[in-house]
């Protein structure tokens, strides 16, 4: 029940504590933090604590923590370092046990002063057994208690967490995450974690009936055990996504300044992955594309795909991509091609996987037509149908011989959702936005058709790549269940 | 001198026939190509050839090449396939020497007609001593001759070239470079390869003095040993770039009903990139990204990279990316550290390479003085500035906060572009015009700002991943040359 976890209290807090606000509304931190509050609409009661001012920003201000008349759900801290101290002192001595610190100053600048600072502070989290966030961190951010002081307004609420120990990613993910429509159940930034710890976090995200997919931006880690047998049991019921910062050289001396972490060595990371079957990636990005397929498609076994794209020299390249990125491009059956041949002229197309195939671009009924034939051969487990959004045309001073090539673009479009979601085979398809050229309407029109495709549950990529990417993935993931059982 | 390369009237024609053209405007292939030359203005004769009508577009049509009443410097067949052979006496008939054959259905048809017919007409090609490009390809394309045919209309002439073994990837570039303001010198599509070869073109873009830059995509290459020893010579005076599509099973496959061709094993063509030198990518973009650097960017024979981003989450993530690609990110020297901390405050900043310095991005002034520093530390080979346009701000709904977002952006960027220019270390500079989220405002602002930049000559990539990507290869060509030096 995770209404009686010990974390519940921090998530969904009634009363809300910020230290360090200024009666200027433009500052940052502790009145940025509460400024959105207020903004938002939170609604339990927010204290603001301040030495001499008795308002801040409309609201009463108090000099500490423990002059306020309530119980304190949460106190977010906004002070600078030195005075960080003195405020969990001042929690502990008035009850309080949850606390987000955002200041940083730590042991993540390299100095002497930061670390003993961090020492200090850890000292007394411990003492006063409290239940820390951070510090070094943007904290917590819930759309559904209205807890979200950082980040872009959520415009919903959703089913994928997202625990960083980047406060920064976990800003931007909110916003990238939401321009698709998808949103969260809870973002954890933890920072230099001197409380709590990712598993303590995990621990809780397991029981939340309202988080699905699970994704993990980590430096370092302390407690590399008890992460790695909660993440191995998790991940059965809810994919566990984690994109480890700090991998190489340079990257690790950067973790270093930046959460003050051990980064870790490869191999040990390497065993992790293996053993846990947690999905691997390397940015925000391609843990939405993860997340996309997790979110829209049927579990699915086998990585043979149907590449559909259009040019021979782009079937060239089609193949080499979604090789390298660990798809296989089977050739289709003897069967699928002589139904394909029936009616396809093979100067000019090819009815070979990756099919190559101008004469079905502006003809749905004959799109359809192929569609039925090739994903009906055992040999296809999924297809990826490439630049949707088409490209070349767009750029092309020939309008009189191309036609209303948007409308036909639109037509297609429409089969593909329709069939994407209808198909009897049950057979995943994703599809690609991406388009060559730096071109304003282009770009404005993939960002579109993305949006449009992913609004109809067809998971849209911005390019190849990341496609044959997450969809190796997530038939990796599915794999790796399959042969636990 | 080109001019008397035997391949130099095939470039620069001043009589041009058409063979396989219709009355009708809206068809594809011969008449689209005759309708293109007539609107760009075409300065040559242009000649229709057809069976039966004695005008095309408004031209007077002739029944067949023989018929025409002076030498044609350049044949154009686009009829079908099985016609081509005819078409192909008709030239050795009329004393026709340059000939593109347009029309697929030969051995990329995988078909034993076509390949039957592929010999046909190579045996008619080498007893007639034929220069023939193609079949299956699009051609030439010549902005100084106005021999564009296909492709975007040209803007304008310039350096670069194009060797393609596939027509669609000529096309897409075309206008992919010329919204950057790249021109080309000559594009070469061709296709099957029956005549000239690879290495035909090659000598003869060698001594174009239009041509500094050439960039090459292969399926396969008959002629192995001529063309490794031209392009090891050509990369000495100009780059070479080369893109080898085929490189895995699939694309191999992919290969063969493309352009018939074989595509040849992995390590053999590592020997090739090895021996040459030439510049191996993965894309047409990449392609791109590299000849931006090749155009604007003074030597550079050091990895060490400056990397300037912001945020610690992206230090790490940046470092990480850089080192990937094969850029070094050095830890600063002592000295410049001391220089950047007397100044700036070390909480939510660092002054390690990554820099992470949000306090700079609204201030021009300190900006430069940081850049002054850090470019001077001969640690420092070149630097790497991401994510020029912003993103986050633009989502947030903290205006009131952010202030005037826009205007600081764009001081930022014009000091940058001065910076780039002026910088007395003579240190190369390039941006990233990257952002994240699906905002089609954002996505035509990153469009706009990298052309911007990229007009005033500061190569701007669309990612990190791209612009370390495109560094390391420019690096790694100048060490290349200084070794053989």
């Amino acid at each position: 029940m995770p209404e009686s976890h010990e974390l519940h209290s921090m998530f969904y807090p009634k009363t809300v504590a910020m230290v360090g606000t200024s009666p200027n509304p433009q500052g940052w931190g502790g009145t940025s933090f509460l400024l959105r509050l207020i903004n938002i609409g939170f609604p339990g009661k927010i204290y603001p604590i301040h030495p001499k001012a008795t308002e801040v920003l409309g609201l009463k201000a108090y000099p500490n923590v423990q002059s306020v008349p309530e119980p304190i759900d949460l106190v977010i801290i906004a002070v600078s370092a030195p005075n960080v101290p003195q405020v969990l002192e001042d929690c502990i001595a008035a009850g309080v046990k949850n606390v987000h610190i955002f200041s940083s100053g730590f042991s993540e600048t390299g100095e002497e002063e930061g670390k003993k600072l961090e020492r200090q502070i850890t000292e007394i989290i411990r003492r006063g057994n409290l239940r820390v966030v951070g510090p070094n961190c943007m904290g917590l951010y819930v759309p559904a208690s209205k807890l979200a002081g950082w980040g872009v307004k959520p415009a919903g609420t959703g089913h994928l967490a997202f625990v960083s120990q980047s406060g920064g990613h976990g800003e931007i993910l909110t916003a990238y995450a939401q321009s698709f429509g998808i949103y969260f159940s809870k973002i954890i930034s933890f920072g230099n974690a001197c409380g709590l710890q990712v598993a303590d976090f995990l621990d809780y995200l397991r029981q939340d009936p309202d988080t699905r997919i699970i994704s993990i931006y980590l430096e370092g880690m302390k407690d590399g055990d008890r992460v790695t047998r909660l993440i191995k049991e998790i991940n059965r019921i809810k994919p566990v996504i984690i994109w480890k910062g700090g991998m190489t050289e340079a990257g690790s001396r950067a973790v270093a300044s930046h959460t003050g972490s051990m980064a870790g060595e490869g191999r040990i990371w390497d065993g992790f992955f293996k053993q846990t079957g947690a999905i691997r990636v390397n940015s925000l990005e391609e843990i939405i594309d993860v997340v996309l397929a997790f979110m829209y498609l049927k579990p699915c076994r086998g990585k043979q795909t149907l590449l559909l794209g259009g040019g021979g020299g782009n079937s060239v390249a089609f193949a080499d991509i979604c090789s390298r990125q660990g798809l296989e491009i089977p050739p289709l059956s003897e069967k699928t091609r002589e139904e394909l041949n029936a009616f396809i002229r093979l100067a000019g197309n090819s009815t070979r996987n990756p099919l190559d195939l101008w004469m079905i671009q502006r003809d749905t009924a004959l799109y359809r037509r192929v569609m039925d034939i090739v994903m009906a051969d055992p040999a296809v487990d999924l297809a990826v149908v490439d630049r949707v959004v088409g490209g070349l045309g767009d750029f092309d001073d020939d309008d009189h011989i191309q036609g209303d090539r948007d409308k036909a673009l639109r037509e297609v479009n429409d089969f593909l959702i329709d069939f994407a979601a209808n198909n009897p085979y049950g057979k995943p398809l994703v599809v690609t936005t991406n388009m060559y050229g730096n071109d304003l309407h282009l770009a404005g029109l993939a960002a579109q058709r993305r949006f449009e495709f992913i609004k109809a549950g067809v998971p849209a990529y911005p390019s190849l790549e990341s496609a044959a990417r997450a969809m190796t993935r997530f038939v990796e993931y599915h794999q790796f269940q399959a042969q636990l059982k």
